[in-house]
């Protein structure tokens, strides 16, 4: 059944993030070779033969909260649970303290598809709830997943600089976002969306919907070549009448990305390149 | 006394979920044999000789909260305690770290009923409060457990992913569930357990309670083929009068079930299955 | 000074809360023997030698928070202190974790009483605040509190199942217990007592107040044959006016009372008997 | 400037506030000589050589959260650093664990005599935020000062037992201390401090404030001979209207001073005198 | 884009604080020489070839937050990684234990500007929005950034005690700083830096922003030669519009700047100076 106040949603991969806190002490301890061993095992624990049917990001997370941050993306929970239990398994982590984590599905909420759908198969005459109604609707959102195949599967951008939060909709005792009428979430969400497109080509966003899976409604990765690009765009959108009343933000994690053949590097304490 | 404010509520089994860390760094210096010995005397120390007696439940978790929950499903709280107790004489937990409970007993909240019965009484010119009123209102009680002996003490339902978290009715300054008259609370049930039924087939839920046992007022377990159906159903009833205005959730907890069995390989560090 | 706007309270013994995680991996390595030995000698670290002015009790408590309870009932605050520094010195405690704790005064609040005074010397035309009036006052509470010595010196119930929790009355911005003139809240007690009387017999309570000692305002320890009895009554009781519009609650803890003679089966692992 | 919106303060001892658990376990495997030592070295390292210029006070406290509080206070901040980093090089910090802390300044608030100088000022017709008005306005001061210095740097009160708190004044969205016009603040203050010495002889209270320095905007330390008479004081006080409508309280402390010279006597495990 | 609602922002100095607490216990048992020695190479490992490109400040905090708060400015977060990797490196880190930090980037806020920029381009009959409007207004910005230089890249004042903390503007469901108009916020910033301007001379002020880096939006680091200054300054502001209605504090943190020639003293115990 296709719930009309309910925006449809269409998902992708599978996403963890894992947050690490290096134990510099101990690894200070290591020879040259020991470090080069514990990072290059690591690399290949977090490799995928297929590189297409998986990605995984790494980034050197700054401040306390951690300095590793590893980013899943994944078919499914399944090989999630594989790769959370494969990396545990690396030497690697006898250097880390795993200090937070974030479990999600990419996802696409779809305010103004959804509307148009009810819409069109209203014009159709069908009956919502009807069998035929859902077969007709399922049909629409299996053409738009044709089309967002791309935005559902993305690769993990590479960008140097990554920023992610998780952020709730507001369901406060005024100002609750699921009291909303439909058409003025839709609106809200669309001037969001506009916000964002001024930022188009200098910031990637992908986000992730983790109602069920963890403590706040969604993910949100940006990627950026500038970090200052983070700042100007969350705080402008910080004025959006969806953000402005109703978005309710998490802990921030802000960190410079680096290519897996460069953990290496990492683990023998210098800033590694992308 | 029956408080005609209250709804009346059936209770079955006794339920504890144990949530764990693993230490993999100390498990990954174990040989094979020891692996497989304590995950072998882990699954002896959670069977019960009488498997419709009792429940045990295993998962994988996914993220930083824990590696490794534990349902379970007993009697009573005595039981609880000693399954409890036999758990933590388990060498497993020589490699365990409990990080999170939860104490409850599965509940079937019977808005529907308590009407219904109040109502017949008063036909019936019984006096609220009087023996003669408790005694009947009592009777009706037991028939209808004995009809529900089946949801009150189910098995823990034989699917892959299971989704865990508490919750409360809200109890604010402005929106308190606790102020709203009876009728209404009983048609917000109502609503919330249609949206329930579009999922019915997808999704197996159970309800504890946990008021005067744990920090908050109820535990949701949903379990499902697909974790998707999770985001899609939790998504959609935050849309319902009960769920928008008076809900309140704590985490969420995530994870594949497996078969005890299948311990072994868990402690190997691969995926079991269910 | 007696303000009529605060309700006079008695006051009976110093309470003590104290939860312990018990570190299950290293009793394990113990023997039989020394598990008896550290067991007995903390049982002899809590005892007293008069029965009378002192209680101690011991449950095993369910879940992560604690596997151990301590309830100290004592004359004052300096026999808390000498009992909290004794059992520190008992072997047992190199196998305990302290978790949280509590610290409160037996505690009777006389809302109807603290009217009724008023009104009586108001009648003898006594001047509220002169000296005549404070010692006209004084000396009914001296009588009240000699009425009331069983309820201020209570035993810790001899009942298999404990539920603890600490409470406020709520102070909000909109909803503030300390604005809602002293005859509402009279009346709300009242309400809220009533309900407590349908549980008699069922269910033993002691309410100890801790403003001043501890982050709540109140501790509440309720005693039952049957856990159950605590989930139905603290939820009707979230539907009366004091409870539904002025209650905020700390956290739960739920156990198992057991006789301290047998504190040594729990050391074994084993859950002990009351 | 003065700024007729704001209490004028006056301001005294620089205060810190330590708390330590004592690692039992390992302070009972040291013998009768080495514990004397510790102690004694300890209490060395907070003496001062003169006694006005700087007082150190101890007290165990109940329950989990410390069992030690060191009281300091001196002429500055300087000195804080100085006293902090000399009791961390005492081999009886090898016992202990810092839990928490508390950095201050004792303050007088001055509302009554904020508005007098600001009112005298004006029929000499001094124009506020002139440099005559400034000059005039700190030369009373500076005369209150004098008359203050006793309460500014008082000793540490002789009195067994002690509370400690840290407060807030509510900045909330609708009930705001700092919206609040002067003059309503001032009479609140006024009534709020009657309560308070109906209590004299009962109780010493020493106010210190912390905004710029810790967490909260004030903390407060009670002393008194009796424990019961902080549960009075503080349940009356929450009837006020300063402290029904705006104040927020934080942790709660609670313990039994001692001597200096008693600490021995702690570190053996029993409870040491005045 | 210029969006007229958001105030333009310049920004400078990338910045981390990283707050420590210090293991005494084991710096203790640690020689003179091995003191100096680890102090001198700490010291080393925060020094910069250029000391115009970068600046690192080093405190005493008071109280159990952190012993030890290293400042960092840096030219971005490259730089900003490298040295906290650097320093990790370095053999101090054996004594010391993270337990807080701080990301952002210096920043100045711009009301005035914003309006008289939008003001002056609508005047030209600029388009907003136009490439010819954005082009004019960027051309403003950057002769603003060379005017601010200065500000943008200060140096660590060179002044003994230093206040940090972090704040937000309230996002609350009745006031909400970001629903305010323009207008209104810039008369409220205006008043704001009056009170400010106050205590020109006695005080040093950096705001950071950390919108995208960090948990809060803004960074304070206050420095001044006498720490009174912090707290009559901060309970001042606590009563403009801006503040008093809107602003929402982190926990504060103060401490004693000393010269990074000094580490040496501060790991003998004693408080080194400036």
């Amino acid at each position: 059944m296709h719930n009309p106040q309910v925006p449809e949603t269409l998902e992708g991969w599978s996403v963890l993030h894992h947050m690490f806190r290096v134990r510099w002490n101990d690894i200070r301890k290591l020879g040259v070779a020991a470090r080069r061993e514990i990072a290059q095992s690591a690399v290949a624990s977090i490799s995928t033969p297929d590189a297409d049917a998986a990605h995984t990001g790494l980034a050197h997370l700054l401040g306390h909260k951690a300095d590793l941050m590893v980013i899943y993306f994944r078919e499914n929970f399944e090989q999630l649970s594989q790769a959370e239990l494969q990396f545990a398994q690396s030497p690697l982590c006898e250097y880390l303290e795993m200090t937070t984590s974030y479990v999600s599905i990419v996802e696409l909420g779809m305010y103004d598809m959804t509307a148009k759908i009810h819409h069109q198969l209203a014009e159709r005459s069908l009956k919502p709830g009807s069998e035929e109604f859902d077969r007709a609707f399922d049909e629409e959102m299996t053409q738009q997943r044709k089309r967002m195949m791309g935005r559902l599967y993305p690769e993990i951008p590479n960008r140097r600089y990554v920023c992610f939060y998780p952020m709730n909709k507001r369901r406060g005792e005024m100002k609750n976002w699921y009291m909303t009428p439909f058409d003025e979430r839709g609106e809200m969400m669309l001037e969001h969306g506009m916000i964002g497109r001024n930022y188009a080509g200098k910031v990637t966003q992908i986000i992730s919907g983790s109602i069920g899976f963890d403590d706040w409604e969604w993910g949100v990765d940006l990627f950026a070549d500038d970090p200052l690009v983070f700042k100007k765009l969350i705080y402008e959108m910080r004025f959006d009448q969806a953000s402005v009343v109703f978005a309710e933000f998490g802990p921030f994690y802000i960190g410079l990305q680096f290519a897996p053949a460069n953990l290496t590097k990492f683990v023998e304490g210098a800033t590694p390149s992308l």
